[in-house]
This record gives structure tokens, sequence and C-alpha cells, in this order.
């Protein structure tokens, strides 16, 4: 398939590549230049600006943010004024109010819409692992899935509209930054009764908690490794900001939402936008009075 | 070994019977008679009162709160006077605080103290697959090790200080319930935007959070399923409190801690104390004005 | 002075006839054409829109919120080309981010922009008691004098940068907020534990809080008189979410405000929006079970 | 009035102090010698202990927490077998379950109980304008008027129902805790947004909150006076331990509460727990990265 592919950070490297290697046939764009050549040295061709890409099958997109998404794609010349054959699909995590704002424009143009965010990391994407939320006119998402199946093990189809991909986008990664928290405080709380905290992780993902997530960044707040950052806690505190958003748009108060927002804020304060998000847990630490920076030895043992 | 057992609730009882199952030689105690019967007809032998138990090899005793270990253990007659062979295993769930008390006084009368909670339901006792979080005298563990290899599928050593099992048990228990909120708000969520709940839950657990934890309270909450409770919520408000007050007596701030008490009081003033704790979800359902009783068909497809 | 005037609300109305009846030349505009007789029957004329309006010494914006403003400003032909005489002086209760956009706009064009929001309701607006928050360039300020003079019994002056005078207006509303909230969870637990609101607002206003707030909203949460609202909880509402993006803006964590977020958003969800504000008091009265429509009779004696 | 007098902390002493210059006959008892020879100086008598103190007209007591109290009432000889024509008056803040249990204990002796804690700090005991809340026995309290009348401005009746008195003296500390937490928050959001401190305190109290309490507490917060201590932030968190506890006695959710709880337990962390509890202040600066030992110079002026 032909395929317009924006949008080059370090996730929409690694899906474009699984594209090319799938044989499609892909034009990249994307701001800054850099990440442009590797993937023409696999057979991208470039595209000079991000207007008049739908004469293709399909365009996606993979932006940071809100921001970034509406600058693209309301920028005159992007959506084409006569409709397109093309499908947009947006990869991005966006709130459900700019998705809602996109189909609308979208069906104004005669352009298919799907939103497809997806759950997974940069070297999930690179394995072709990612799992994806599509939704959008169905026949759309049809027209699309040779790309999808390029790209992650799994589709969930989650309906027509497209605003329900990134509710659950947004609601997932919620879960996870509670995880996060939960670990943190729990870790704070043994820590503060001389337990050592990678004997506490272990003993969590040992037994109840025996799965990826907690296993992760279990590790990751015992041992206090921040950097580099697998995923930036600036970008944590965005998803927090776009759960409380949906919340208030549909009058859903979040109390642990409420409370993420104030512990990112903190670790923001704290100098942290850039380390990995983990580091939250340098906030639970700090209020319980505990000295972040010593790591202790593992004591526990198991028969 | 000869064991004393003291607390017969649903626990007691199945790890009772997997110690007669293993040979072991019993003499049970409880304040109702009812349990009692069926431990007989499997061999056991009846205390009638629970003083004077220490001529065995162990004491084991899994009763229900604080107030309940200290209302036996403190009695007149339960520990002897003149020290004894046997040790003192305490399974239930206790505030560190009392933990520190019970082994100052353990440690008068010359009685081993051994604190060792669980992690495990009583399906998972009755299988011998219960994770042991074992504190105290290295002897003492030693010398129990036998009776800890009949009830459970693995014992974790956390040095001599009873109350680090304490602590290590109670961290646990409140990130599981901090999985129960996070679902909640999510599910409360995702509702007020139009999509089923059992859909999101399926895709959770099929992708990012495919974990018992996840799966089991993804669909209670799911399905509203909260009857017969397999954890009571007054129970888990009990454990939401031992955790808070851990917290305090370590001046260790648990922000995700307080917004559970507050949820959990919340669903006790509203009725549902003696449903399963995922019934807490209900409260999130609630403050967004969803109806909760509406349980919508599923509809998500994957490929 | 000649004084166009934008905006014409409860407050809008009240500060508009307080300049016509100090002998100030006053051109309205609104919206909705209601609003207008009544000043123009008082002395004022209208303008057919809000372009022009800077031939006179001041323009005078109470919108009702960032929206209303941005629409009303940005519009082509607002502010003039080629500067004026005229002060902008804006007393609407916006985003400091706003504020800051609108200074930038105001700068370019050579107009002087003044923040001026106001502590006051329409009540004291029409009495001309308002405090009025002033903040930009002084000789702006020191222009518009009469005008603040005629309205509000004491102008502060909070320096050269417009968006302080916002921050202000916006932390002190918050802290009204907080009495409401702090006022209704005192009242819940005192009503959960046998005594009559009524009594418990008597004693606090007797004694540790004799001040108009707490006597206006012990009043309206005991005797639970949300109608009509002399604050609508939707605009309380507006106000929490202000708080909570000037602290996002400036990496301070708030978590009273995050409390109130979800109570008022748990009010709306029940359909409260447009009750007076203090009708947030029953969420906790619902959350603690307790029938908010059982009023009791008074029954505290003192001496 | 014959009286005995227990409790000489800093209210214990000022309350003595003004029963004996009412010409009241006062026998006193004090754990630690010092502030009794003050007292007797000024014609009071010492007991040897507090045994045996029912044989005059009452017992008033002012002992810091509910355990001093408990140690106190509940040993051997305090309270006399055969009832007494002696009122025991209370005057600490203690839970209303202490309350429930010690009513129940003077029941069963015959002996009177009043609860009657207080709204007002040492200085204005000294100064007899005390809010006195009493609650107990109508009989009992008219009994003890003369003395309240000695010690206090008011005295606010409260039915028969001790436990009703210290929940009302709960609630309205708390209240003032949200106020002193309020004021922290905004104050780091404006100092955050580089307004001064103590301008934005003096713009507070000039306009909507001219009250003694935001004037004190405004001022100790900008100016970060915090010693000597007032009142002790460790007394403080006591406070809201009580707060805290009477909901959940009462299944009353308190978010509030709630955060005020993590707010004092991380200034207890910090090592703030002698200074004055407007110190708690000093978290919501730290959270927000600001130093808060730079004191700035005011600059607001008003016209």
């Amino acid at each position: 398939m032909r395929v317009a592919f924006l949008g080059l950070g370090s996730m929409g490297r690694a899906i474009a590549a699984k594209l090319l290697r799938a044989d499609h046939n892909v034009v990249v764009w994307n701001r800054s230049a850099g990440p442009i050549e590797a993937l023409c040295s696999a057979g991208a061709t470039v595209a000079p600006s991000p207007t008049g890409l739908f004469d293709g099958d399909a365009v996606i997109s993979m932006l940071s943010d809100d921001v970034a998404v509406r600058a693209v794609v309301m920028q005159e010349g992007f959506l084409p004024r006569e409709g397109a054959r093309a499908v947009h699909v947006n990869m991005a995590t966006v709130s459900p109010g700019l998705t809602r704002e996109l189909k609308a424009i979208h069906d104004t143009c005669g352009v298919s819409y799907v939103s497809a965010p997806v759950f997974g990391r940069a070297e999930i994407a690179a394995a072709g692992r990612l799992h994806i939320l599509a939704a959008g006119p169905a026949s759309a998402i049809d027209k699309v899935q040779p790309l999808f199946d390029a790209m992650g093990q799994r589709t969930w189809r989650l309906g027509e509209d497209p605003a329900q991909a990134s509710i659950v986008k947004i609601a997932g990664n919620f879960i996870v930054s509670c995880a996060i928290e939960a670990i943190s405080e729990a870790v704070a709380l043994v820590r503060g009764n001389g337990v050592i905290a990678s004997d506490f992780v272990e003993i969590l993902t040992g037994t109840i908690f025996d799965t990826p997530i907690f296993r992760t960044y279990g590790r990751l707040v015992a041992a206090q490794d921040f950097v580099p950052a697998g995923f930036r806690l600036a970008l944590g505190l965005k998803d927090v900001r776009l759960m409380l958003s949906a919340g208030d748009a549909s009058a859903v108060p979040l109390p642990f939402a409420s409370v993420l927002r104030d512990v990112f804020l903190e670790a923001v304060a704290a100098g942290d936008a850039e380390l990995d998000w983990s580091a939250v847990s340098r906030v639970a630490a700090r209020r319980a009075g505990l000295h972040s920076d010593v790591l202790d030895k593992k004591t526990v043992v198991s028969s």
C-alpha cells in the first residue's frame, strides 16, 4: 500500500520501519530532518511538507500531543478539499475532545478518519508487537488492516466513534500511572519501616504481582534507575492531564488522577521532568523524609 | 509435629486441614463450635480453651484482627510463664504496632514469636499454594518450616523483626486495593464516554494487564458481581486502616491510601460493607452519575 | 470620562450603572439586548458592535470567561491597529495564561492593558463597594482611577504585570471555595453524630468564625438554601479549573484544589450545576449517607 | 465553690488562675511540679495524687489527649465507688469514642460527667474570654455554670450527650486547619507567579477575609514566623487524627481531612513537629520548589 507517514519520534520511526519491511510504499515527513535519513536508506521517500499527502491509500500520523496534531492537521493544504481515497489514521494519544473536532473536520472534507492509539513502547513497536486500539468507519479500518497487521500483534476494534479509542488508551495509561504511584507509596512505607525496597519488590513480583508492568516499574523504583527515560515523566504528566480533562468533560470525578496530577507536578517542580516517569517515586520518598539516593543490598531469601 | 491451631475462619480451616493431611498432629480451638467438627472428623482434637496450648511444637493463630488477637493472646493463661518449646506463629494481618507489642510480651515470657501473614485467599490455602511472609528468630522459623511447607508454595524469610512481615503484607494488600480503585475510576470514565465496561476490561487484560489480579477484579467490576464476597469490603477497609496507621506511625504520607479510606467509608455508608470489596467501584460510578445497575453487552472484537 | 462597556451580566450591569450615576459618559455593548434597555434609560448609549470602541478614554470589559473574552477581543476590528488613547480594563476573572496573551497582543497594537478583577458579588457592585485588584502600566491605572473610584471602595495596585491581578483573584476565590468545602465536611460529620447543622453553624459563627463569608455560607449549607444561586456552582467549577490550570502552568501542586475539582464535578454529575455553589455541600452529605433534604430544628442555647 | 483541678499545661494554668481570682477554692494536681508553685502562691492547695478528689463540688480535668485522660480517669481510686456530689468536667479535646466510654463509666459510678472543650488559646483563657462547649446532664451543667462564667465569655449548651461537645470542638478545629492549608496553597500559587506573600495576605485580610483567624495565620504563613509555637504542629496532627477517627466511626468521608493528614505527616517527617502548626505551609512551598526561607518586601499599595 502507499502510505504517507508523519511524526518520526521513537514510536513513529519504529512503526514506519516495520511498514517498509512489510514492503509498503512509505513517504515520510517530519519536523526535524534527523530521523528521515535512516528511513530513506530503508526505502522511504521524503515529502517536502505535510500538505498534499492524501493521494495514496493512507496517511498515518504519530505526533506528540494535541498541540502538534492540531498544528499539522489544521494547516492550510493538509486535508484535501475534494475528499480523498486515503484514510487518515491518527495513532497519537490525544484528547477525546480534539478527536471529536478532528472527526467533524474530516467529515466535512470527505476524508475517513480512524483513531488508532497503541499500547506498547518503542521496543514493542520495533518488534511488531503493538496492541492497536482502532475506532472509526468499519470500511476504513478494513482498508488499513494490512498496515496494522504489519506493525502490531493485535487490533482491537472499538466501533465507529474515534473518540472511544482515545478514551480507552487514556484510561489504560492512567492505570499504569496508578500502579507506579501505588508501588511508590508502598515502597516508601516499607523503607520507612526498615524493609529493603528491592526485597519488597522481589516478594511482590514473586507472588501476587508477577506481571511485566509490576516487574518493570518495581525494579525501576527500587533501583532508582531513571536514566535514560523509557517514557519521560513530562509525557506521563501530559497523559494525566488528558485523563483529568476527559473526566472533566464527562463529569467523572477521578480522585486517583487528581493525586497523580499533584505528584507529577511536584516531580516537575523538583526538576525531574526529563527522567523516566517512575521517578515520581522520589516524591513519596521525599515526603516521608527518606533519602532517595541510598540503595540497600537485597537480603530476602525464599524457599 | 504437634500443633495447636486457633482461629478457624475460612483461612484457618483451610490451613488446618492441609496440616492434618500432611500428618501433623493438630489440636484446634475456635470461638464458635461449627468449624471444629469437620476438622475433628479429619483427625484434629479439640482444646477446651485457648490457654495452656504451648506444650507442643507450635501454636498457630489465624485470628481476624488486632482486637481478636489482643483478646486471645493477652488473656491470663495463654502464654506460659516459664517459657516453652513451642513457637507461636501468628498468621493474622495485624498492625506493626501490635506486632511489636506481641514480640515484647513473648520475649518476656521466653516464647519465640514468628509473624507469618500470607498472600492468598481461602481457595489458595486449600490448594497449599499460599505465599508465606515469615519474620522472627531464624531458629524458630527453621523449626516450623515443615508446617509452612505443608500449607504454602513458598516461604519468604524477612529477617528477625516480626513487624517487617506485617508491613510487607499490609503494603501488598494496599497495592491490590489501589488496582481495584484504578480500575473503578477508569471504568467510570470509559462508561461515561460510551464504552462498554466489559469491553474495556477485555482489552486491558488482553494487552498490558494480562494478570490474575486485573483479570479477577476487572471482571467483578465490569459484571458488578459482588455477592458472595470473596473478600468482604469491611475487611478491605480494615486493611486500608492498617496501611494508614502504619504510615502515621512512621511519618509516611500516603495520598492513595487516603483516597481509598474515603472511598471505602462512602461504600460502607451506602450499605455495601458485606459485599465483595470490588464493590467500591460503585462509588466511582455513583459519583459520576452512572447507573451502576445497568449491564451492557460486550461489543469489542479483536483480530 | 468617555467609557465603552462590554458585558452586561449581573456584575457588568451593576458596574455600568454606577459609572452612569457618577456622570461618566457610557457606551454599552452586549451579546443579548435585554440588559441594554435599562441602562439606556439611565443615560447610556448603545454600540452596534464590539468593534471600534477605542476612541474614548477607556474600554471596560466584564465578560464571563476565557472563551468569551477571547472571542470578543481577538475578533477583527476590536483592537485598533494604530494604537489608541483609550485604556482597556478587563475586569473578568480569566486565566493568567490568557492575561499574558492579551497583554502581548495589546502591546503589539499600542493599547494599554489593565487587568482589574474584583472581589464582591452583584449586590456589592450595586453599592459601589467592590474591591478592585488592578495590575498594568501605572499611568494607565492612574488614568482610569476615577472609574474605579466610582465603582469600588478600594483599589489594590499590584504592579505592572496584569497576570498578577488574575492570580490574586483566582487564589482568593479558591480560599472561599475551600471554606465552603470545609464547612460542608464539618457539617456532614456533626450531622452524622446527631448534632443539628444550624446549631453547629451558629456556634462557629458566634465564636471563632464570626465573619461574613462563614456566616453566609454556613447559613446556606445548614438551611440547604441553594435557589436562587448567588453564584452558580458551574461558575465555581470554572474558578477551580482556573486555579488548577494556574498551578499546572507554574508547577504548584494544589491538593485542596484537586479535591474541590472532584467534589464540584460530582455535584455537576448530580444535576446541581445551576444551584448556588454552596450546594457542593450536598456531595459531602450524600457520601456520608445523610439525607440532605431533612432540615432540623435548632436546639442550641448559649449564655 | 470547691474545685479539684487536674492538668496544668498552659491552658489549665490559665483557667485555674481565673477560678482562683473569682474566689473559688481550688485544689490542684499535675504530673510535673513546676506549674503548681505559681498557683499555690495565688491561693491553690495541692493534692498529692489524682485519687480521692470527688469530695468537693467539681473536678475539672484539662489533660492533653486521649491517652492522658484514659491514664488518669481509669486508674484505681480516681472515680469514687459510691457516687459523689462533685461533677466531673472534662475540658480536654478527646475523641467522641473515649467520651462515650467515659460517660458509661461515670454512669456506673454514679458521677455526673460533663464534656466541656473550649475554643480559645491560652491568652484567651487568661483573659476569661473562652467559648465553652458544654454537653452533659442539664443539672450538672447548671451546677458548674459559675465556674464557666469565671473562665469564659460564653457557654454553649449542646444537650445531654457529652460526645456532641467533642464532635463540635473537633469539627471547629478542623475548619481552622483547612483555613491554614487553603492559605498555604494560595500563597504557594501566588509566590510561584511572582506575587509577594505578604501583599497577598494584606489584600485577603483587607477584603473578603477580614477576620482574626485569617489575619493571624495569614501573617504567620507570609512571615514564616513559626517559633515560638502558639499551637504546636504535633497537636494539630493530633486534632486531624481525631477528625478522621470520628469520621471513620460514623462513616463520614472527609477528603479535606485526608489531605491535611498527609500534609501534617510530611511536616513531621521534615522535622517541623515542634513549630507552630502554620508551619504546614512549608509543605506546599517545598512541593512547589519554592525556597521557603526567602522573605520578600511588601509592595502592594491601595487607595
